[in-house]
């Protein structure tokens, strides 16, 4: 097997092996890499060290075995209760931390990891377990640049990897806004769903006929949003809010006779009031970003 | 010009001429066809009198002149205002009702409406004004079959048109379904793109670089969700949701922490920890469709 890259035979570490460890810790193996692996609970680790994996007796001795120490754990709690123990067995290694959390987190434990002498990374996985190393897979990066780019070739066999800047906190802010996007269209799929299901037939059916394309089509217009965002200047309305508000008094009545619970569509209405209120009724959706947040920060990339 | 169907000159009517009710009156100009047109608001007929649309002086006239009338405006107190003047006007002629209703309003328009001799047909646009004529335009239709195969050339200038059943109210539901699927994609956007300005940096290129091949991405999971749900058998969790519920605290306080309102978050919060709570946390996300809603009715299309 041909594995290209500075440092073709890096000893990788993977610490937590739950769904997404799991996947991570595999993806190594695929690539070639000679894996150390850690759990808590031990049996976890039993698949991969079938599939050749090497199985440490404690997270100490899993960070010795690894020049790249990947730790994908529940949360920072996880992550501080995994590696406590370990004295100074970080020092001199790259540490890329894929726990998802907050941008504050990231920096506190950037400060952490380097005071025990590690190089710190920190990631947002952009996928869901079966989709790592695949191509539609994308790993988020901030922290330490050199520390990444030594380990660009090991870490792309996770997906591609893209560098947000110097501060550990972007990659966290960056994968939580992307979640975030994901969860409304989740919300979207279930109401959507959950209201044709109630005259019956397959919820395939409308998914792949209707509901896809749909949203396909509906999504076709964020960039044009995103440049009346930028530049403050919001266009003339084809779809008005004031109408907008008016059919959702109709979404949430519909829905509540047919039985679904409109909880996940309230705060959307919620939020076409109010901009009907503040003298938005004659502007198109993209004038709600206004609504949302304060002025954003200078850029800081 | 060629222009194909059974009644290539029916004249059309348009009542209302809003941003959707142009659009479709220009639509059926641009094919060819004798298009008399009427709005409450007399200004609004301008632009299209000027590419050759008739203008009536009150709604009974603009009625009289078509064989197929299209009535397009705000909502049905907007549409029986619309037309309550007209008298027997409606009596033979077909009654397309493209105006945003719940399924019950839209039963009860049909009911009136057939009792003043009028072929009723109830619609959904699934479309903005712009999209209106393109190739990515789709209308829902129910109700009177016969008198929408009747004009399905004609009404094919607004867009792809698909008939969902004879119960005039199944176009309103599915029409509500999809904007429900819709609105969580808007309100995924607009929290996204909020918490992503608040590091600065373009929102168009967070929207095309990250955002949309991302919510591409996710979206590519929701025929084998809908399999699941279909079948009521979910399969094992490669994102259990008790992990999802323990992120989505991270998302909140980051959210708050940068400034962002996480209004449009919270009931997806709500609905994690709700499924935790009925013991779900080792599920995956398709589970939690089985939360929103009661059994679905059988099959009736
Ligand atoms: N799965 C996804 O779709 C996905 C996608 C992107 C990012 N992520 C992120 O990846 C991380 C892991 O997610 P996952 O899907 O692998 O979750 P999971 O399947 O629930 O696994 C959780 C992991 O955390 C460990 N853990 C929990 N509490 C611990 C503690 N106090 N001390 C030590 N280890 C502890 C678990 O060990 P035990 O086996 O001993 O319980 C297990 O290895 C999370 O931060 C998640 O947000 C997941
Ligand atoms: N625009 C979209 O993106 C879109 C997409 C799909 C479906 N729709 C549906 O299409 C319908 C029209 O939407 P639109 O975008 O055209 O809205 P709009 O631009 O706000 O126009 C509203 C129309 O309703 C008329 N109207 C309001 N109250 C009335 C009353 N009491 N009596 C008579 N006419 C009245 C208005 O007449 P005046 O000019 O006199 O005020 C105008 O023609 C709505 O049901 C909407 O949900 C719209």
């Amino acid at each position: 097997m041909h594995v290209s890259g500075t440092s073709p035979v890096t000893p990788v570490t993977v610490l937590g092996l739950g769904a997404m460890g799991s996947a991570l810790a595999t993806a190594f193996l695929d690539g070639g890499r000679p894996v150390t692996v850690w759990n808590r609970t031990p049996a976890r680790a039993d698949a991969l060290a079938a599939r050749g994996a090497t199985r440490a007796d404690d997270a100490r001795q899993a960070v010795t075995a690894g020049e790249l120490v990947v730790l994908c754990v529940l949360d920072h709690t996880a992550a501080y209760a995994t590696l406590g123990a370990i004295g100074d067995a970080l020092k001199g290694r790259t540490l890329v931390h894929l726990t998802n959390g907050t941008p504050a987190q990231a920096r506190e434990f950037a400060e952490w990891a380097t005071q025990r002498g590690a190089r710190y990374v920190d990631g947002g996985i952009m996928a869901v377990p079966p989709m790592i190393g695949g191509p539609g897979s994308l790993v988020l990066y901030s922290g330490d640049r050199s520390a990444l780019e030594e380990h660009r070739a090991a870490l792309e066999l996770l997906g591609a990897a893209r560098w947000l800047g110097d501060d550990p906190g972007l990659a966290s802010l960056y994968d939580l806004a992307l979640l975030s996007g994901m969860y409304g269209l989740f919300a979207g799929y279930l109401h959507a769903t959950a209201l044709a299901r109630t005259e019956g037939g397959s919820t395939r059916e409308f998914t792949d006929e209707l509901l896809i394309p749909w949203m396909t089509a509906m999504m076709s217009g964020f960039p044009d949003w995103a440049r009346q965002i930028d530049s403050g200047e919001f266009g003339p309305a084809s779809s008005p809010l004031a109408m907008q508000a008016t059919a959702f008094v109709n979404l949430i009545e519909a829905s509540t006779a047919q039985g679904v619970d409109p909880a996940l569509m309230i705060p959307v209405q919620e939020l076409l009031n109010r901009a009907v209120s503040a003298g938005l009724g004659d502007q198109d959706s993209p004038a709600l970003a206004t609504l949302l947040s304060g002025p954003g920060k200078e850029p800081v990339r």
